[in-house]
């Protein structure tokens, strides 16, 4: 009979170009999707919440796939465990019911950016945050986080994705839009705290575009850094233009925390 | 004039092949002296307090040369963890008397081994850490590291080194051996110690032979598993035979933490 499974892992994602499948590239899907046919001999492709950029990591991906292979979900973790590489790891394996998908079904995401702002970056936290030693107004990085809160039209913070022409028409809405048209989201959290050395910018929301977390970084360190100010970001918001805000924060400072069902 | 100059530096050792320069391989002895070189036109090689093997890491390794540019330490720092990859930080950088050299001045280390106990090993890390799931008898691997404490011949957890041909007469006496002569060294301190998910076994010796800590560790693991006993350690230690002792741990648990002079 076979049976419908959510898969939730978490990644480094250093090492891969990004989530999507791409002949002869490392990828996330794609040695998740080998795994699955080393083990049930079955040659499926797991759906990921969203794709997840080259270098951005994965504290809980969830991905879901069908299977005909009864096989019990400690097992398959198990040997899923086995087969993939130790920056991949399966956090767990549940049957759930054969309408779920891991992108369409998912309410809402968390994600987080890492800043470290010591002085000297250690080796094992420079795969895992981005250093920045320039000062900072924290101020403005609070007021900033504030602007994106609630339903805005994002298009200003979307990437321009110049290889949108090799995705399915129903991807080029987006990385990670839930099925939604268009470039509206809705922002329920958005704010910036400090642990010891590490800056923390945390977002909640129904759906991200492409880039946009790292878009929405990028602005507010222009902001922190008084390039601009946070009382620019509703022109910019409303300019619904790319070239309206800041650059791109550098992915190995993204993380996928959690995705909501 | 020129001075003489001691470099701390910290590396994660996943990514190369060890300390050593090799020819056409990333090393870190390699990168640093290409890292001078590019900063103030001088060909040197850095001497390392000991050479650490392909995938070990270092908290704070020590390497010294002498250099005729006369460049302020911070400058060089900088230019130093400008022009290094990430994964290879320069922890500070002083002139230092003539008669200083990193191996030859040593006087004794701190190694750590880390063993990640917890169920699933994060792939952050996987790259620091022997991850072992089976039962360990903690009372078993406290009586093993009190049996090295004190001075003893270490030659049974000695690299038989296949590679030896390769390196200088004074170097084939061990990896690390301060210039002493034979494979006896003294261990002033060797515990184990739990926190949270991660087992940790530290070491403080005058010297340290190639292999000899991976050695110790591997030994130990077999008596903390109840294949050998404590009580055979000193036996092993008595056969100074490498077949006597119990098998090389990993690499990516062990990190030089520390070298005093």
């Amino acid at each position: 009979m076979g049976a419908n499974w959510k898969i939730t892992l978490t990644y480094d994602g250093t090492d891969f170009h990004g989530w999507q499948v791409q002949p002869g590239l490392p990828t996330i899907q794609g040695l998740l999707a080998e795994a699955i046919e080393r083990i049930t001999g079955e040659s499926v492709l797991p759906q990921g919440s969203g794709r997840t950029d080259a270098g951005v990591h994965a504290l809980a991906q969830v991905a879901s796939c069908s299977l005909a292979a009864p096989i019990p979900p400690e097992n398959l973790q198990r040997a899923l465990n086995r087969t993939l590489p130790p920056a991949i790891r399966i956090l767990s394996v549940e049957t759930v019911p054969p309408d779920f998908h891991a992108r369409h079904s998912a309410q809402s995401k968390w994600y987080e950016y890492r800043i470290f702002r010591g002085e000297l970056c250690p080796p094992w936290i420079a795969r895992y945050a981005c250093a920045l030693h320039w000062p900072l107004d924290t101020d403005a990085l609070h007021a900033a986080a504030e602007v994106f809160l609630g339903e805005h039209d994002f298009s200003s913070f979307a990437a321009t994705d110049p290889d949108a022409t090799e995705r399915t028409a129903e991807e080029q809405r987006g990385n990670d839009n839930g099925g939604r048209e268009g470039n509206t989201r809705e922002i329920y959290a958005s704010s910036w705290s400090l642990h010891e050395d590490m800056l923390l910018y945390r977002v909640h929301g129904n759906g991200f575009l492409h880039h946009m977390v790292r878009n929405l970084v990028g602005t507010m360190l222009d902001a922190g850094r008084g390039q601009i100010c946070a009382g620019d970001l509703p022109a910019i918001l409303a300019a619904r233009d790319r070239s309206a805000a800041g650059p791109t924060a550098p992915a190995r400072g993204l993380f996928l925390m959690r995705v909501i069902y």
